[in-house]
C-alpha cells in the first residue's frame, strides 16, 4: 500500500544495529522490527540519517530494507537521500519493488535560495518517478537548508507525489500553524505532518495541527500515548506523561552522533539491540554519560514503568 | 572590582527593555536591575546578543551600561562584540571606566580554522588592553564557530585576561569534562565556566564542573536554587526543581527572536518590564504562543509558586 | 545631488590609507581623492568592505567621510553596513547631512531565505529613511547571501530609494541579462548596475547591460577606458586593453586581506599612498608576492604606460 | 603502478560525456581518453566533481572507470568521495583492482575544526586501506572546508598513503610556499602538489613549488607547455603563453555548472565530445554565452592555433 497524505500517528525513525566489528546485526534488526510492531506504531522509517544510512553501501542499504520489509506489515518509508539523482532513483525504485510504502528525501546542504530548494525537489520527484510517494524532510539544524512555509507550499503544489512533511524546524510551532492555515484558506492541499526533533515539542505540535511523530525517541510507546491522549482531548494527561519523559528526552535529543549513541545505548539496555555500536565516524558514551542516562531513566521509571531497566 | 576566574554562581544575561515605539525603557531597566539584585544572583551580563546589543547604536549602548552600573553593586559584564577591533576597544575602555567588571566577546561567524579562532582572540585581547578581563563566548549554534577544548586551552593560555568561559556548545557536557581535565592534568589554568543555552543542561553541567549559569532564563531564582542545591550535595532536590521548570524552560529556549520574545513576555507578565517590545528585526508572540506560555507557567506554578502570574 | 538610477561609468571603491601605526593617513586620503578626480571617474564609494570600514569606529568613519566629501565634487557613496539598524540609521543620516550622494548596504551573512533577504532590505530602507538613496550590494562570495534576480526585483520594487545594484555575483553574466530582461518586459523599473569583483568580467558585463564598474581595481583609468570604448562600439579595442590588464587584475582579485594588500601596495608604488598598512586583522605581502606584482606590472607597462612604476 | 609522491606534470580532470538523453556516451569517453594521451599529459583523474561523479550511480561510476582504464596506459586517479566510508571503501577497492593508480578524496562540507578535518582523513585512509595511495583535495571554495598548512602537514604525517595534494585554495600561493617550507625544514615529507582552479594561477604556482596541474582546463596542451617552459627556465615564454589563454581561461573558470558547461561546450567544439549535455542539475549555455566563448577562442587562436575551431 503506497503512502498517502492520510498517514498519521507515530512512525518511528529506526536506527540500524551493528555488531561491534561494524557488520549489520540482523538479529537485532528483526528484534527492533518486532518491538516497533508491539509498540502499536503506525509505520516505520528506515535508512534515515539516524539510521546511519550514509555509512552503508548500496548493497547493505538494500539488504536492511529487504529484511525489515520481509518481517513487518507496517508501512515502511525508506530514506533515499543520495549525492545525485541517479543513485536516488536506483534506490527508490528498488525499495518500492521490495514493498516500501514511500521514500524520504533530505535536501543537500548546498541549497540556499527558494528556487534552488523548489527546483531540487522538482528534479528529485521526476527522478524517482511520479508513482513513488515521498516525504519532504525539513530539518534546518542538520541540513542547513531553510524552507519557508511558502516554499513548502510550492513543493507540495508542484509535486503530487509529496504526501508528507517530516517537520523538524526549530522553532517550528508557527510553521505548522502557517501550513495548516494554507490548507484552511485553500492555497495548499492537505499533507500529513509528522514531527521530528526527538519529539521535543510534540506536546504542542499536535495541538498546532501535526498528525503525529516521525522521530527516533527511544520510547516510542510514550509518543503513541501522547498522540492518543491528545486526540482524545485529554490535554493535561498528555502533558503529564510528556513532561515525565522530558528530562531524559532532552538528554537524548543532543545533536549528532551523541544523541544516536544515547538512543542505541537505551535500545541495548531495553534488550532490543545486542550492542550499541555505531559505524565510524562515531561517538561512544563515556561512563559518566551512561550514568547520567541511567539516573534519568531511574527517575522516569518512578512514573512510567516502561523506563525500568532490568539489566 | 575586576572580574576574575573566581566568579561563580548565577550571572543572568539581561534583555534590554524597549518602549513599543523602540526607545529604551529606562524605568523597566532599573526595575530589572533591582529584580536581579533581589534574586540573589552573583553578577549581571548586559549588552549581549540576548540584550539586542547589535540593535543599539554606540551612544545607546553606553547609556544602558551607565544606567545599570549606576544602580547595582553586582559585578557587571558588558558585551563588546563589534565588527572591528577599533569599535570593540572603544566600547570596552568606556564601560570599564564606568565601572564594568569585565567584557564579553563573541567570535565573528566567518572564523573557521583553529588558528583563525585563536588569532582572533589574541588580537581582541590586545585591542581591549591586557587590564580588561574578558569572557570567551563559545556558542556554535548561533555563531557558527566551533572551538575544540584544545582551542579554548590555547586561548586561555595565550591571554591571561581571559577569565571565564560562557559555555553554550551543544552537546557540551563532555567539553566541560575535557576542560576540567585540562586543569587537573596541569595543562590549563583554572577559569570560571558558566553555562548558557537557557540552562537546558544546567542540572548535569554543574555536576560536570561548571561553576554556575550565565544565561537569560526568565526565572533566575530557579538557576540560583539549582546551583545552590547542587553545591550542597542535594542532587535529587536539584533535579526535582529543575525538572519542574523544564517544560517551560525548553519552550523558552527556542532559538532566535522567538526565544527572546518569550522571555520578554514573561518579564512583562512578572511585572519587571512594562512592554515586551523588541527592536527590529523582531518576532512577536502569536496569541496561541502566549496561551502556550501561560499554560506552561500555570502547570509550573503548581510546584514553584514563583511562576504564578497575577496579572 | 542625491544618487539616482542614472549613475553610470566608473565609481571606484576606495581603500582607506593608514599610517604604519594604525592611524588614518589624512594626507594620503586627500591624495587618493585627488587622484580619482584626475582619473575622470564618475563617483566614489568610501567605507566599503575594501575600505576596512568595519575596522573603524563610528567617529573615525565619520571623519573619513567628512574629509573626502570636503575635497571632491564627485558624488560620494558611503558604506553604512552595520550590525543593527540603529547604527546604520545614525551613520546614514550623518553622512547624508555631510553631503553624501547615497549609501551602500551589504546584507548580514545570516540571511538565507528569499523572504529574509527582502525583509532585511525593507527594514533597512525604512531605518535610513525614504529620502536616502541606497545601493544594494550583491556579493555572495564574501557575504554568503544569495539573491536571485527575482529577489532583487522584489527589493527594487518595494523600495523606491534603491537606485543601484553593486553586482558581484560570480558567475554573474546571466544575472545581468535577467535583470535587464525584467526591465524590457516591464516587470522592474530601471536601476543602475555597476559591477565589482575587481572588474574580472567587466569586458562582457558591459556588453550584457551593466552601466559600468564599482570596484577597487588599482588602475581605475583602465576601467574608465574600457567602459568608454565599449560605449563607442570599439569592442576589440576594449578587449585588447582589458586583456593586457588581466594577468595583473586576476592577481589583485584574490579574496580577502591579500587582495587588499596588493591594491594598497600598488597605490603606494603609484605614489598615492604613503604606506600600504592595513589595520588588523591584516595580511602583509611577502617579498615573493611583491616581486610577482612588480613582474606583472612590468609586463603590463609594455602595453599600458600607466602601469610603469618609477620608484 | 601505484601513484607516488613523484607524480608531476599535468594530470587533467576529466569530464564525463553524456548523450542528450542522459546516458553515458562511451564513444566520446574513448575519444577523450585518446585525446589526453595525444596531449602528452602525465596522468588522468576521472570521477571528480567536474566529472559529475555524484550524478552517477555506483555501477555507472565503475563502468566509466573500467572503460578508461582499459583504454589508456596513463596512471589514472579515481575520485571516490562518498557520503560514508563503506561506499568509499567499496569503490576504492574495486577501481584499484581494475588498475587505477590511486584515488582522490574530497572532504564533506560539514567539517569545521582542525581535528575534524584530520580525523576525517585518518578514518578515510583506514577505510580504503593503507595500500591505496590517495590524493587530498583542498578546495575551500567548493567544499567550504578550510585546511591550514599545519592541518595538511598533520594529514600527510599521519597517513603514509597520502601522496599528493590537489591544491585549489584561493588565494593559495603562500600556502604552496608554506608547504614547501615544511619540506625544507624537515617537518613534512615530500608530497606532490598539483594545482586546480582551472589553472588560474598556474604561472606563479609552479614558481612557488607546485609540480604541475590537476585541473579541467579545456586546453590541457597549454598546461603541458606552461609547465614545460617553466621547468626549462623560460619564464617569460611561459607567461606569454599563459597570458594569451587567460581571457578564455578566466571565463571557463566560473564556478559550478556554468564552468562545466563551458568546458563541455569547448570539448564538443574541439570534436572530442559529441554533445555538451550535463546530467541534472545542470546549466545550459545561453546563445550569448556561446558567442562569448567563440569570441574569446577566436581571439586566442590568433596566438595559439590549437584554439582554432573548425566547426
Amino acid at each position: 500500500m503506497p503512502l498517502t497524505s492520510d498517514i498519521r500517528g507515530v512512525v518511528p525513525i529506526a536506527p540500524t544495529p551493528f555488531h561491534p566489528d561494524g557488520r549489520i546485526d540482523e538479529v537485532s534488526l528483526d528484534r527492533m522490527t518486532d518491538f516497533f510492531g508491539a509498540a502499536a506504531v503506525d509505520g516505520l522509517t528506515i535508512l534515515g540519517q539516524l539510521g546511519e544510512a550514509g555509512k552503508l553501501d548500496h548493497a547493505e542499504g538494500l539488504a536492511v530494507a529487504k529484511r525489515v520489509l520481509g518481517r513487518t506489515r507496517l508501512p515502511v518509508i525508506v530514506g533515499v537521500t543520495a549525492p545525485g539523482f541517479a543513485a536516488m532513483r536506483a534506490l527508490a525504485r528498488e525499495v518500492m519493488e521490495l514493498g516500501a510504502a514511500g521514500v524520504m528525501i533530505a535536501p543537500p546542504n548546498t541549497l540556499r535560495t527558494d528556487d534552488q530548494v523548489v527546483g531540487y525537489y522538482r528534479t528529485a520527484a521526476e527522478a524517482i518517478g511520479p508513482d513513488v510517494p515521498f516525504v519532504l524532510q525539513d530539518y534546518p539544524l542538520t541540513f542547513s537548508v531553510q524552507m519557508t512555509p511558502g516554499v513548502i507550499r510550492r513543493i507540495v503544489s508542484e509535486n503530487p507525489s509529496c504526501v508528507m512533511l517530516k517537520h523538524e524546524d526549530w522553532p517550528g510551532l508557527e510553521k505548522i500553524s502557517a501550513l495548516r492555515g494554507f490548507e484552511r484558506d485553500g492555497s495548499m492541499r492537505h499533507i500529513s505532518i509528522l514531527v521530528g526533533n526527538g519529539g521535543l515539542f510534540l506536546d504542542f505540535e499536535t495541538e498546532r495541527g501535526a498528525d503525529g511523530a516521525n522521530t527516533g525517541y527511544a520510547f516510542p510507546e510514550m509518543l503513541v500515548d501522547v498522540v492518543r491522549l491528545g486526540r482524545a482531548g485529554e490535554r493535561d494527561a498528555a502533558h503529564d506523561l510528556f513532561d515525565a519523559h522530558l528530562p531524559y528526552l532532552r538528554y537524548e535529543q543532543q545533536q549528532g552522533p551523541l544523541g544516536l549513541a544515547v538512543r542505541k545505548y537505551v535500545f541495548m539496555r531495553r534488550g532490543i539491540f545486542s550492542s550499541d555500536a555505531q559505524r565510524k565516524p562515531s561517538q561512544a558514551l563515556t561512563a559518566q554519560a551512561k550514568a547520567e542516562v541511567e539516573y534519568l531513566l531511574a527517575r522516569l521509571a518512578r512514573i512510567d514503568a516502561r523506563a525500568r531497566l532490568t539489566g
